[in-house]
C-alpha cells in the first residue's frame, strides 16, 4: 500500500498485465563499415502492435530494429541492428516474457564473413560474391526454449501462397498463432499504414480486412490477449 | 522585360548562376521484392551542398536516393531508388548542367539477377550465395560524357588511406575535383550532423576541420563555384 501511494504520488502507473515483448521493424546485416542488406520493413505493424498492448494494460518491451518511428508512450524500447543482437535481447527477456510477438522483419541471412574495412572494387574483376549464412531463427528459438513464454505468435510476410506457406511456419516453428500478409499487394505494403491480415492458429483462419494498421493491431492484440487468457485459464485447471 | 514583370508578379524568381546537378543519399539495389543492399548514408551533406548551391544562385536539381530529408527550398529533387536509376536521371540532365557533384553513395554493386518472389529459404542447404555485379560508375560516366558539365566533382568515403585513394579515384575517373572523408571517425560517420573534408584537386589539397555539414557545404559550394569561374574565364579566353 505504501509502494502503491508513493507510485501515485509520484505519477508511476504500473501495468498488471501480462509481460509482452514484440520485435519490430528489419534488422540490418551489415557486409563492411558501411554496407548492409535490409529489407523495406517500416516497422508500423510492430509499433502500433506495441501502442494497443500498452494501452490495453499490458507491460510491453519494443525490440526494435531501424526504423522512423518515435517509440510508443509507456513502452520500453531497445534497439538493435543485426538479427543475431535481436535475438540476444529477446532471450534475455525470455524469462519474465509471457507473450512473445515476433513483428520484425528479421533478415533470413547474414555475411558469413563481415569485413573490417569497406571492400574496394577490384579492378581486375568484375563482380563480386557474397556468401550468406542462415540467421538464427528468433522466433522459433523462442518458441522452442525451455522457457518458452505462454503464447508465441509469429509473422508472416509472402508474395505467395500465403496461407500455406504461414501454417507450415506455424507447424515448423511450434508456434501458437501466425499472422500472415500479402505482401505483394502495394495497397498493403511495408511502408502503407494500411494492413490486411489473417491470423492463423492450427484449428482456425480468421481474415481481417484491409484496415489502419492502428486499428487492425487493437483487433489482433484483442485477441491475443484473449487466446493468452484462454490458455492461462486452461493450464490452471490442469 | 514582360515575361520578367510577370515573373515578378507571380513571385517567380528565376534563378541566373549556373545550373547544379547534385546526387545525394544512399542507394538501394533489390534482391529480391522484400530485400536489398544499401548503406549508411543519410544524405544530409547532399542535401546541405544543394541548399547552399541554391542560397548561392544556383539552378540545383537534387538527385535523391531514399532519404528522410525534406527537400531544400527552391531546389528541384527527382527521387530514385537504384544506382541505375540514379544514372537515368542525372544523364537526361547532362546536357543541361554546368556543374555535377556526385554525394550520393552509390552502391558499387548490383544483384547478377533480381528475384521476381521474396527467396524462400532452403531447407536443404545452410547458406545463399548473391552474385553481385558493378553497377555503372555514375560520376566517371559524366565526367567522360561527351556533353561533359564544365565541373564535374567526386565524393570519397574511405576508411583507410584516405588522401591516396580519392586522388587515385579523381585521376582514374577524369574528375576536377574530390571531396574526401574518413567515414572510420565516428564523429563525422555518414549519420552526423558534422563533417571534416579534404578537397583535392589534381594540384592541391585543402583540409576542411571538423564543422556542421551546412557551414561546411557552404565553404566548398564557395570553392567549387570560384573554380567554375575560373574554368569558364580560361575557357572564354581560349
Amino acid at each position: 500500500q505504501i509502494v502503491a501511494a508513493l507510485q501515485a504520488a509520484v505519477g508511476v502507473q504500473q501495468a498488471q498485465g501480462p509481460k509482452v515483448v514484440i520485435t519490430a521493424g528489419p534488422t540490418r546485416e551489415p557486409i563492411d563499415p558501411v554496407r548492409y542488406i535490409s529489407n523495406h520493413s517500416s516497422g508500423k505493424m510492430g509499433y502500433a502492435l506495441a501502442a494497443a498492448a500498452q494501452a490495453l494494460g499490458c507491460q510491453v518491451t519494443l525490440v526494435s530494429g531501424p526504423t522512423q518511428l518515435a517509440c510508443p508512450s509507456g513502452v520500453t524500447r531497445v534497439d538493435v541492428e543485426s538479427a543475431e543482437q535481436m535475438l540476444a535481447a529477446c532471450l534475455s527477456e525470455v524469462a519474465q516474457t509471457d507473450i512473445f510477438i515476433a513483428a520484425a522483419a528479421v533478415a533470413d541471412y547474414r555475411l558469413a564473413e563481415v569485413a573490417v574495412h569497406k571492400l574496394k572494387k577490384d579492378q581486375s574483376q568484375q563482380g563480386l560474391t557474397l556468401n550468406l549464412v542462415e540467421n538464427p531463427d528468433i522466433v522459433a528459438t523462442i518458441a522452442q526454449h525451455q522457457q518458452r513464454p505462454a503464447l508465441v505468435v509469429g509473422f508472416a510476410a509472402e508474395t505467395q501462397k500465403v496461407q500455406a506457406y504461414a501454417l507450415a511456419k506455424l507447424q515448423r516453428k511450434g508456434l501458437d498463432m501466425m499472422i500472415a500478409n500479402d505482401v505483394s499487394n502495394p495497397e498493403i505494403g511495408f511502408h502503407s499504414d494500411h494492413n490486411a491480415v489473417t491470423l492463423i492458429t492450427k484449428d482456425r483462419q480468421q481474415a481481417f480486412d484491409i484496415q489502419s494498421k492502428k486499428e487492425l493491431a487493437h483487433q489482433l492484440m484483442t485477441e491475443i490477449l484473449q487466446a493468452y487468457t484462454n490458455q492461462e485459464s486452461l493450464s490452471n485447471r490442469e
